[in-house]
């Protein structure tokens, strides 16, 4: 039966054992070599933590236009060439022709990709797969000059290597925090959405998160998920919270940690019963078991964010 | 049977006979007294367009910490003096102390609704139709003196003579723009999301938008909606635009007037198809039939704005 429990401020409780954890303190530094970096094309905010994010992430990949809001992000050429990406990929109708030419001579890949059957975003996820998974790929990229996109195919070169690579590979968990992916136009705030949902079910490898100037974004998927943080970055960071039924009406099977704690709830946007304004009281976990994949936000202060990094 | 055709860049067509208009200039410029303006509690951004906005506009309301928001937009008190809202509604727990004064001073109407059971922009929402659709709440408020929350009850006063005078007073369309609903905290964002369909539901009467600084984003009722623009103000202006299945996965039954027109064509967040980074060509209109509501942004050039307002 559905039900609302509200719960003390602090609260401690043995989390279920759940195989899918989402470690927020992980995405700010994961400090491993399995991490990405992905710049999406729109100015880039989150300017305090900017450059810790870039130390603790290993393999550092631009989407298109994402180059130029990585060279604009720097006023100069000495500080620029400190912060170079691995790969800038895309139809490449966005770069701008200067900035292109800056990293061409730092040594940056370019991935010319032309085809219009997926986004930038798409495109660029299967890139970071492709290097992480598939020896092919380093194979074909390093016996190829410059001149040649890499050995790639420029119209779906990368979309086809992908899926045939898919075949072969064994998946490891892949760190992959996305910036500028919300806060644009509001349908690439959706497409980002929508890629949500689609690496969960094509790349359930991937811990995906968006972080913007206000939130964490991330998928929590059906069966649920444990949230772990530690407590004092809960206490300084950790705001409201929202599980958002995105793209369809689902329930919410019960959640454990925070303010407002709900079981077997029916949730959705177009009646309009949405959990949001919620907050983490769990003092260094949540769970949430879901009957379908869910949007989770966690508020975050921008401003303390760099204490964890 | 389910299609996509890529039309012309500039595309004449009669637009079938649809009872929705939307009209972006319109919305822009409304010179009727049957038009509100809310602000609700981000940073005001649209800067090179506020000011004739608010002239535009009939009514002006601040939720809660909108008033923080409306005040801090101006650097001295002489400007502020000249944008003064009628009313500022909600808990009132953000709006700041010293604006709150300011605006009482100026005679502004502040009324305070503690309820949790709606936010903010729900009771703003509510105020507005009680504002020009119910006399008894005009003969309430104006008989009352200010230190009576302008004999409003102050939980869910509102709330309840919305719902007593909603069964009596007679319909006319209302516009309604509204100023920070996207692009904060996602679940706030997603809120406002929810507020296009209940505002649908219940208020057919409003036709609501929220302008960001990057779109104007408003809900194609199912049955579909002509959107009606001038030549001038689409070709300055106009740029992509999205029609997005957010809450439940839908079908566009049939586009017209778009760079690439659909006709029974499945969409769904969670499955990734969405029309997105489309266009308008119809030189004066577009039109979308859906079979359930759905949200349409449009791109818009915020720095030509204003030549047409």
């Amino acid at each position: 039966m559905e039900s609302v429990v509200e719960n003390t401020e602090k609260l401690q409780f043995q989390p279920p054992a759940y195989s899918h954890v989402l470690d927020l303190n992980g995405f700010l530094s994961p400090h491993e070599n399995d991490s990405a970096l992905l710049i999406l094309n729109q100015k880039i905010m989150v300017t305090s933590v900017f450059k810790k994010l870039w130390r603790n992430y290993f393999l550092h990949i631009c989407a298109d236009g994402g180059a130029n809001r990585l060279y604009e992000y720097f006023d100069n050429d000495e500080d620029r060439s400190s912060y170079i990406p691995d790969y800038i990929i895309g139809d490449l109708d966005s770069v701008r022709d200067d900035v292109l030419n800056f990293y061409i001579q730092k040594g940056v890949a370019i991935i010319r990709q032309t085809s219009q059957y997926a986004t930038d975003f798409k495109k660029s996820i299967q890139l970071i797969s492709l290097y992480f998974f598939s020896p092919a790929f380093h194979r074909i990229t390093r016996s190829s000059g410059i001149d040649t996109n890499y050995g790639i195919e420029d119209c779906h070169g990368i979309h086809t290597l992908y899926h045939s690579e898919r075949k072969v590979w064994v998946d490891r968990d892949v760190d992959l925090l996305v910036l500028n992916a919300i806060d644009g136009r509001f349908d690439q705030t959706i497409h980002s959405i929508t890629q949500l949902y689609a690496t969960a079910r094509t790349d359930a490898y991937y811990r995906l998160c968006y972080l913007t100037t206000t939130d964490l974004i991330m998928l929590v998927p059906a069966g649920g998920a444990l949230i772990k943080y530690s407590k004092e970055f809960k206490e300084a960071c950790i705001k409201n919270c929202g599980l958002l039924p995105v793209g369809k009406p689902s329930v919410i099977r019960a959640t454990q940690g925070l303010k407002w704690d709900v079981q077997n709830w029916p949730t959705s946007i177009i009646s309009g019963k949405v959990s949001s304004s919620n907050r983490f009281v769990g003092e260094t976990c949540c769970f949430f078991d879901v009957e379908d994949p869910m949007v989770l936000n966690i508020e975050i202060d921008m401003e303390k964010l760099s204490m964890f990094m």
